[in-house]
């Protein structure tokens, strides 16, 4: 372990509080994940993030938890977003033949009910399949069964550049 | 430090790339921020922001870092919604009197260009101050200047429960 | 009938193509089903609208008509969000107990195909009630069956003002 | 005069009140102007819209009327919709290069205060150019200078159809 990293663990032990150390040791858990190769990106591991797609939908959950509090303590929105926009994009990169992903163009999310609870839980659906966009919605839920989020959004669709050479 | 904290930096330290590596310690970096109190909250260490407020805007900025990029390696939209959404809701809660603050009840955001570059910089604006609602604009920019995206909220405006006895 | 009236009637009896004076036709016809008290508004007879309530839903069609085209001869998105929105509204006052009514404070549309056919049916569902706001989405489809456009709207709930003393 | 143009015309101006014979003139006279070419479309001329036209913006006028208003007597919302998308196709119209239309693909709208007073005057300016798509932005104000709505949206650049012969 190099000095800094180090340095940063022992005062963070020391000045530390038990909630502290709790959540420091689940942001490690999570880019644990993807350093063994359990998940594709370090905020999919951060999250804890679990999917589910079939082919008319694409679940993602997490567990709620302090690391994504906002000052209120709960969940932060942009949280929210974020996991509505990552089961929308797994849907429509699922839904799209090879050779062509997505990019959200816009995203539209009508906050309902706060974030607490045990677990977050998106559920993405394609509304329409289009020559050059998808609009796909996505609705939040939290562990208790109140949806907390519904949201829609146009997901451009790009070919994607050949990866060439191999 | 505890053993499963102890075995999960073991395993990172041993397995981890270099950008693992880098990733961790950025991350502890920020909560180690949030222990010492210099961030209010976990999420605002992770993401290393800083505020700038002024009487008539917000700007949050945050270094653009692997911890949170999408599969594709850019910067996560959900976290550019994350940036917008807490510029704005600093500024509302700075423009209400006191005894007053805000919830997102709608943020729509039209994704304009890549999040690549150094950094990301979120700056909200006023559109209406109401009576229940504010309206707020936020715009984000990379560090070469260029706007990735362009969004408005509708926050409402709630009265803080009262904090008792003290 | 006053002179201003009946010159800019054979004006365009005169130089009107047959399609202007249909088009002419069918706006006063509009007009005359509100005079004669079997619409509640101008607009509501001037677009032809039906409308269909039951306890979950509210939809409200229009022929499709060359009155209210665009400039590409095909319907105006502004009029699809008309019908959206007057389907929506007459959902929410539904659902409210007496005494409350209802103001659209955000509307967003994703407009999917364009509006050609015979007619336009607009349904309005409700996603959430509030205690301040309802959250409607809103589908307009056109007479082949074909989804043109899907819309979600914020509407406030206001206390209607006493109607006083008589 | 057809009977039928003449019997709904017979039937309004006995049964109508002067707002209805008023009302109906302000129709006449919108589509009279569409049949004397001072108006490209009906609903342009029904609306008595005004435009005027910059590098940079584009505004729409009309007068409130009764025409539009809805049942609690205020400009219906989708008719400012329909003027501000109408401000901000033309406005997209004209920064397209020949050959190239644009096409509404989605439409946010904050309303903000009711339409009311003796004109609406909605304003339309760019936020961004890409190259499949412009976001434009758009002010709605009423007479007193008080904004009434703000709203962006997303239109699509679409090739002109070859209009083929020449």
């Amino acid at each position: 372990m190099n000095q800094q990293l180090s340095q940063l663990l022992q005062e963070c032990l020391e000045k530390g509080s038990k909630e502290d150390l709790e959540t420091l040791t689940y942001a490690i858990e999570g880019i644990h994940q993807k350093v063994i190769g359990k998940k594709r990106t370090y905020l999919e591991g951060l999250a804890h993030m679990e999917r589910k797609l079939d082919q008319k939908s694409c679940e993602i959950s997490i567990p709620l938890h302090s690391l994504f509090e906002n000052s209120l303590g709960i969940l932060h929105g942009g949280i929210t977003a974020t996991i509505l926009d990552t089961a929308m994009g797994v849907l429509a990169n699922y839904l799209l033949p090879n050779g062509f992903s997505s990019v959200t163009n816009q995203l539209n999310i009508h906050y309902i009910a706060p974030g607490v609870g045990d677990f977050l839980r998106c559920r993405a659906e394609l509304i329409h399949q289009g020559k050059n966009t998808l609009i796909i919605s996505g609705e939040a839920y939290r562990s208790d069964g109140k949806r907390i989020a519904h949201a829609t959004g146009t997901l451009f669709i790009i070919k994607n550049k050949e990866s060439g050479g191999k």
